[in-house]
């Protein structure tokens, strides 16, 4: 798995060999098992994790229903709401996969950038991305029909639509199992 | 307008009164009557901003029709999508007040975070906080109905109902003006 973490590291950020080598020796690796919890609502928010291999995904219980919000899968980073701050989490993270992450905390973080200013510098161009990312998804979310929704994730994380149950992915999309079962026909037939 | 600088660098960051001073300096401030269009679809997205005064909004025009999908106002900052990439804009800037802004550059904010790593550190920071800003609106936005989206924007951004044209707000909340239009009554009922 640190294989995975220098490939994503080689690939995502300007970092010279030697500065890759450090952090993948600071790193934290970990695995867990399909269903675990990572974090539930009113947990302090001291973790986030980078997927180096399974599926991840956040939801919240709203009036005893679980609301898919997100779901991350390899190379992508989960930095939960209300990381590094008091507050305690909204959110449930849950592994739908066995999973495998590279973790860390605020602390490791600030001790890391202290000593090697070009790693925060990279940290902070991946966090503009992700800006970017969420924005995109979150106008895509607004400006289309629970069909454009789906032919969105058709096209633009398909994996998902393997990886993912069901009434998750309806949930995700804000529609019912059964919206997306009645959509799902529709779409097949015009393929 | 520099005092409005000053007084955000001095809120949001840990940054010493020297880096305050030196990003005021070096800070193009600019102002725009209401209606100027700061960016256009199909443009290069070569600035972004922090808002010191008045509101500006993006929206996408999706088959001939406006799609409102962000306001910001005092103290916020607008990093549009594709900024710093070779990209050109899928969204329009507009300002619907006369608005006054700190304008940034990729090729400035290398140059000053060159220099003074502090402030890029201060940056990083001020990014995690939007990202966790964007999941939580984008959230918020997947879970609510449109009546919850309205009292939502009632209780953290009451500004924006006085501020911004209703059919503007309409199509930011997802619904026709006419639907919004029922949904005051309907609010204003139970008041």
């Amino acid at each position: 798995m640190e294989n995975d973490l220098i490939k994503y590291l080689s690939q995502h950020t300007v970092l010279s060999e030697d500065m890759i080598r450090i952090i993948s020796e600071r790193s934290v690796i970990r695995s867990f098992k399909k269903g675990t919890l990572l974090l539930k609502e009113g947990d302090p928010v001291n973790e986030c994790f980078l997927v180096l291999k399974g599926c991840i995904r956040s939801y919240m219980i709203i009036e005893g229903q679980e609301k898919s919000i997100e779901f991350f899968i390899e190379e992508q980073s989960v930095s939960p709401g209300n990381y590094g701050t008091d507050i305690p989490s909204e959110y449930y993270l849950e592994c739908i996969e066995d999973t495998i992450v590279c973790a860390a905390t605020p602390e490791m973080e600030s001790e890391m950038f202290g000593i090697y200013p070009e790693i925060e510098s990279e940290c902070r161009k991946i966090g503009e991305k992700m800006i970017a990312d969420y924005q995109a998804s979150y106008t895509n979310y607004k400006i289309s029909s629970a069909e454009e929704r789906y032919l969105n994730l058709m096209k633009h994380r398909p994996e998902l639509i393997q990886r993912v149950p069901q009434y998750q992915l309806a949930s995700y999309l804000g529609i019912t199992p059964e919206s997306l079962s009645r959509i799902r026909k529709r779409v097949a037939k015009k393929l």
